[in-house]
């Protein structure tokens, strides 16, 4: 049998593995920051109307520019984000991650860098890794905050080409304070000028607003988006990202052609027409997240402050032991290899009280 | 308002315009090689089912691995290529284009070189150009068919980390024969060794057999295909590849996790388990591509043999000029930039009598 190293594989491929969360078979599963309310029956039978009526025009190829979902995307930035937006500001992809792909094609690559802040969304390094872009880590404060000063000095340094703020960061929680965001900005300009992709995959479960204004005047800024987490629709795999119009000409350079299946249109299009219902649910997400921070704290751990669907909570001495007592009490918490820190997802209230549960147990036992 | 050329894009994609068929509305269209039949009803409204239960759990992440529906495309192609084949050999993508793109960053990428005969399907120089990968243009003799003893003489040159061979090749249409892609697989291991990849995207439509059975023994071989021509599905961007399991297991070091939906999986799920009605269509396209070849040349026009859904046919003085002229006459066929070339899809039959009208008044106008 062949294995991959007897392959011509790229040098720094070999001895990896692919990235991903386990798929375990686990009673409450709190790891990968799905949201745990299934699409509305209204909305399940809309999807099967729209599709249907895609799929009788299958043997075509789809919109190779998607124009009609970007034009929905862009009206749902706009009623949101407080910021008026045109199709011409939207780009759409198969992800999120297929939406950095395509940004570090066009601005990274072969001989350029890109800088994130770490602990941060780990696929970044990753997708710069698969893209040739040579991959910079930015430091951040023991409390999970951008240190600006550090930031600033670390992007005078490197002069990346494309720099990454996560707001609210994954797996920490915590939002970037938009006076961040443009102090970063304004170095990357004075450096290079680079540009900054705000990734904004969990914004609608933040207290505070999109920086999409923010977009106003700065054509080297991008923001982007994903219908994994509010929109209830990780298996959708659909991403998008708002910038100036010069930006989406840009990468349409380096997509596929007809990247965007005409199912996955179909299927988005009919999520967006049930944006109300869906946002409701978001509303909840929020509670229970409050409620996971407040209990967690109550019970005696430390939790880093979230503006996302989920909670980074420590400390372990032994994190990856920690991760697996909970898992042996029937949760399936996730590991994101930041040292004395694990991140739970806020699920159902039922999930979150059998999570509580078991931390509250694992603590007494830690502390026995 | 910012042009591209203000951002700080890549410097080879300067000035560079995106890849992509004019989208024209006329009456005939057979410039992308579509099959022109819709699925039939009974397939649609199983495509509305599956995708129905699919979105029933449209929250969740799909099946990152796709293992169902690569089981599925491993029966099809053990049943038709006449070549035992499991899960473990069959890899999934959005489209022919991101397996080629996987492919690229995986065996390809900055430092090395991927090779192709021209003219050939060009979104292999161009994803070459997007994963960093320099392009080697190999040679084809003038009748459109590898030329053995000078494509070796490339390989051993040029020594490319990836090759391509396009069977039945794009645009041209002719079928590479088999001793060929063995003798090229060869000179291939001897130069370097580098990964083959046969590009079959049109094979259901040709007088002979998959290279499939090839596989056996050669880990450096990789068999891409599609589900956009001969299932009548380019809208749901559906390619595949087969290969040892090693060369599975080596790009999903470089693919996007979760790179499938939920829904493309559950599409192309219903549409494999209509093999037969779709294989029977296939079946009536031959004929007419068939009758587009003898018709043709009847009519006083040069052919290249076809073992695809499409016909190259010339020659013309000015190439574009009798593009124009089709398209004036409601036809739509595809200028690919072959000098004295163009090529058409093969149609319904009554969109192949159009096509045939208009070809035979052009040549009327040349011959006048």
């Amino acid at each position: 049998m062949t294995g991959i190293d007897e392959l011509p594989v790229r040098d720094e491929l070999r001895g990896k593995s692919p990235y991903g969360a386990p798929q375990l078979d686990v009673p409450v599963r709190l790891n990968t920051n799905e949201n745990p309310y299934p699409l509305p029956e209204p909305l399940v039978e809309r999807i099967a109307e729209r599709v249907r009526d895609a799929a009788r025009n299958l043997n075509r190829y789809p919109d190779r520019d998607a124009v009609q979902l970007r034009t929905e995307l862009a009206k749902y930035l706009t009623t949101t984000g407080h910021h008026p937006l045109g199709v011409e500001n939207v780009w759409a992809a198969n992800g999120s991650n297929e939406v950095i792909q395509q940004l570090l094609q066009t601005f990274g690559g072969p001989g350029r860098t890109a800088l994130g802040f770490e602990p941060s969304y780990s696929m970044h390094a990753l997708i710069a890794r698969g893209t040739g872009t040579g991959w910079i880590s930015g430091p951040r404060g023991a409390d999970f905050t951008i240190d600006l000063p550090a930031a600033e000095r670390a992007i005078a340094e490197h002069k990346p080409d494309v720099v990454f703020i996560t707001t609210p960061n994954n797996p920490t929680g915590n939002a970037v304070p938009p006076e961040t965001v443009l102090a970063l900005y304004e170095a990357a300009q004075a450096a290079k000028p680079s540009m900054v992709v705000v990734d904004e995959a969990y914004i609608e479960f933040s207290h505070g607003d999109s920086l999409l204004p923010l977009l106003e005047g700065r054509p080297h800024l991008v923001v982007s988006r994903t219908m994994s987490k509010a929109f209830g629709a990780a298996g959708l795999r659909l991403g998008y990202l708002a910038a100036d119009p010069a930006v989406v000409d840009a990468v349409q350079l380096v997509r596929l052609p007809y990247h965007l299946s005409a199912v996955t249109q179909a299927t988005a299009l009919a999520a967006l027409e049930h944006t109300d219902t869906l946002l409701g649910y978001v509303e909840q997400l929020k509670a229970e997240r409050d409620r996971l921070v407040a209990e967690l704290r109550a019970i005696g751990y430390e939790v880093t402050e979230s503006d996302a669907n989920f909670v980074q909570f420590g400390r372990f001495e032994d994190t990856h032991g920690a991760w697996r007592r909970i898992l042996d009490k029937g949760v399936l918490v996730r590991d994101n290899g930041v040292p004395g820190w694990l991140r739970v997802t806020a699920g159902t209230p039922e999930e979150n009280d059998a999570f509580l549960d078991a931390v509250r147990d694992l603590k007494k036992e830690l502390d026995a």
